[in-house]
């Protein structure tokens, strides 16, 4: 399988396919860029998004086009790389090929000499994916969409309300899962609330506003540890914001949602309002490249890889980013973005000087951040623990580190000094649905979705 | 129905309400400021859209939050001023009372003692509205963003494409209609396919990209005169734009256009995206205001008012902006901005000093300006007539000053400078619609339309 270093022109390179363009496949392709192959990035939307600050696009500070841009954009100068837009339905290992389906509906095939799958995860709504007709998740540009047009447009219905209860249900915010996400976007939606909506309705102050966070763990943010997982639950709390810790949920509708509490005992919450980032799931590529190589999935359905980030009996494939099970690894950029490198500088070594038993795959923890709000974020780095403004100006320098390898720093910036300095965020609009019978132009209620709910009732 | 200006506390103030947030109504909703009226504010959107640059948030060089505000924010200061959303449906003329619905589909009445009518037109299809199904128009946000998805889209499909005819016509775009929009948005694309997309795709160049610019007319720009109109059409020939004046539509598909030429023969062109900015119409509402007032509609269904822009016989009702028709004033924002502020302070004088016969309205010419390409542009203002550099420099100044009342200057010329210094266009990424069986994830078909088109084929 391995190729000469010195490769003559007729000799076609060998083949890369990296299935997915987000941190991991972005960064093999990268690292992939002066070696003797041939890369192909397929991923199924056209562009790498920045996921971390996937909340800021949901609540109005930053635009699609912030922290999305075009992959064939950022790759347009390695010119052995090719982007390839097409859904993968899945691998034939046997003949080295990749198939999925163009954008058209037409079928695909693409040959490889190696793999690399990181195919990232999505929401899981543990076996109720009904709940995402009225509660959507956090994973995709469209996702962000809606959760902005569904966080307005709450205060518009609210200001449509004829009776407090109703106009007390659209200001209630149910946010499920307590991890940075949840966390996050509890942090803005109450800023939205009690800052960026000031003055702006004449019925109701938006500062009425509820937001409520529930997750079945014992605290927020669990993975940062006890102490700034203490410090994040104490500064949520002083903002205002309800946490429900201990709360399973049992039922999720269009009006509000219903837990178990910590005790056993039962509780609604009305609420207008409800997202959904409490779980991730593997996507169903991941189940078909189990049954065809014979690897193990983990309880989320994430593919175990071997210490070089193959997969077993198969070193020609490579699993990284949130696709990727290995020890406790967690599901983050950093993690992704290592993989990928990794995964991208064993395949130059194996072509440049032929195969060998590679240094297994360590990861550098270079801390985790989670912002809470204006001024407010907590920070983890090794040994050094930070909340309230140093971890603030330590999630911004996190931030704006890693946006500079795409966007430009000074872009950046000036947004977030806008947001946090002025009464404003400025990415607030919002496009709406036709009415139809029974819903309102904020909450269309998806066509599929509808159909399913129609035949379930 | 005059009202004294030192107005005690328990008489209720005159009610102004205004159907519509666009230039002209936000401009009557800031005149109105210090008068003592109560002003409500009723838009179907919650948005003040920035009309004149929408073609650069359709071509991705801005983001919706640069172009569309939301209306409360803009007017939060204004303490005698509410924002409702509702889409107006009819106007109760004897009990004086606005008519609509909320987003929720709950009906709405808003009494008003002074009614300000600027709901704006909408894109005309020549009465083929089935032409919609293939060839968006340019009027709203939504629009925008359709456009941006084909027209970033028509290149991945291209990039798809299995044999030469099926790529030429994914990168042939034909834009009917050469007035300012037309114009600035086949500028745009050509610069999207030479510029922006260089080195991007390895199957093509986009360069081989061509733009077909047609219209029923004589000249593009016919508004700006004789001599900018030639400047203009030499800058578009210059460029590679294809024009062709004096081709009328006679159909519309997914596949291409045909029309009929000048010399009367029958013509088709492929192409993969057509997009309409060729005529606008007033909407429904215009009609029902003509029945119930007795006013007249021109040819295209706006309402002619009289020379205070009031209706015949009801001096309490102003029609202003787009929808207003007096004598062959253009429809473009600074007419809307004048006719606002003139309805805004005729209204205040009234409650001030009492009823009495104003001075007619006079629009006051600042210019008009198109913007073609990168550094080049007509202008117009007054007896100044410019293109290329110096027009453009002019229509930045424009622009900018107008911008600068309601989003920060310096926000937008960085902007324009990255886009113009930089091969880049910062807001590309779109979001895709799933997959039906006949359709892509670039042009997934309205299920309204997609319904018509059933029942008609």
């Amino acid at each position: 399988m391995t190729v000469d270093p010195g490769l003559p022109d007729h000799i076609t390179p060998r083949r890369v396919v990296i299935i997915g363009g987000g941190f991991a496949g972005l960064f093999a392709a990268r690292t992939l860029r002066h070696a003797p192959v041939q890369v192909t990035v397929v991923d199924r939307t056209p562009h790498h998004l920045f996921q971390p600050l996937l909340y800021q696009c949901a609540t109005g500070i930053l635009s699609e086009g912030q922290i999305a841009v075009p992959l064939r954009h950022v790759l347009r100068r390695h010119e052995n790389v090719d982007c390839v837009l097409a859904e993968v339905t899945d691998v034939d290992v046997a003949a080295r090929r990749v198939i999925g389906l163009r954008p058209t509906g037409r079928p695909i095939e693409i040959p490889y000499d190696d793999l690399i799958v990181c195919a990232g995860v999505q929401q899981s709504y543990f076996g109720h994916d009904e709940y995402a007709l009225v509660a959507p998740g956090m994973k995709t540009l469209e996702d962000a969409l809606t959760i902005r047009r569904r966080v307005f447009g709450a205060f518009e219905m609210a200001s449509t309300a004829t009776d407090p209860a109703e106009r007390r249900r659209w200001l209630t915010f149910a946010l499920v899962g307590a991890g940075p996400t949840g966390v996050e976007l509890a942090g803005q939606i109450h800023e939205v609330a009690t800052f960026t909506l000031r003055n702006e309705y004449r019925q109701f102050d938006p500062d009425e506003t509820t937001v409520l966070l529930l997750d079945g763990g014992k605290e927020p943010l669990a993975p940062f540890g006890p102490k700034l997982a203490a410090r994040a639950a104490k500064a949520l709390a002083g903002m205002g914001v309800e946490l429900h810790m201990g709360s399973i949920v049992t039922a999720v509708d269009a009006r509000g949602i219903e837990v178990k509490g910590p005790d056993g005992t039962a509780r609604r919450f009305d609420a207008g309002t409800v997202l959904w980032t409490a779980g991730v799931t593997a996507p169903a590529l991941a189940g078909q490249l189990a049954r065809r190589t014979g690897a193990e999935q983990d309880r989320a359905g994430r593919l175990k890889v071997r210490p070089d980030l193959t997969l077993p009996g198969h070193p020609e494939i490579s699993v990284v980013g949130d696709l990727m099970s290995l020890g406790h690894l967690p599901g983050v950029a950093e993690v992704a973005m290592q993989g990928g490198l990794y995964a991208g500088r064993r395949i130059t070594r194996q072509v440049e000087r032929g195969a060998g038993e590679p240094r297994p795959f360590r990861y550098h923890d270079l801390g985790s951040a989670a912002y809470i709000s204006r001024g407010r974020a907590v920070l983890s780095v090794g040994p050094v623990h930070a909340s309230g403004l140093v971890g603030w100006l330590g999630w911004l320098f996190i931030h704006l580190a890693f946006l500079t390898s795409f966007r430009n720093r000074l872009g950046a910036l000036l947004t977030w000094a806008t947001a946090f300095s002025r009464e404003t965020r400025r990415e607030r609009a919002v496009t709406m649905a036709r009415v139809k019978p029974g819903e309102d132009l904020y909450h269309p209620v998806p066509e599929s979705l509808a159909a399913r709910e129609r035949t379930r009732s």
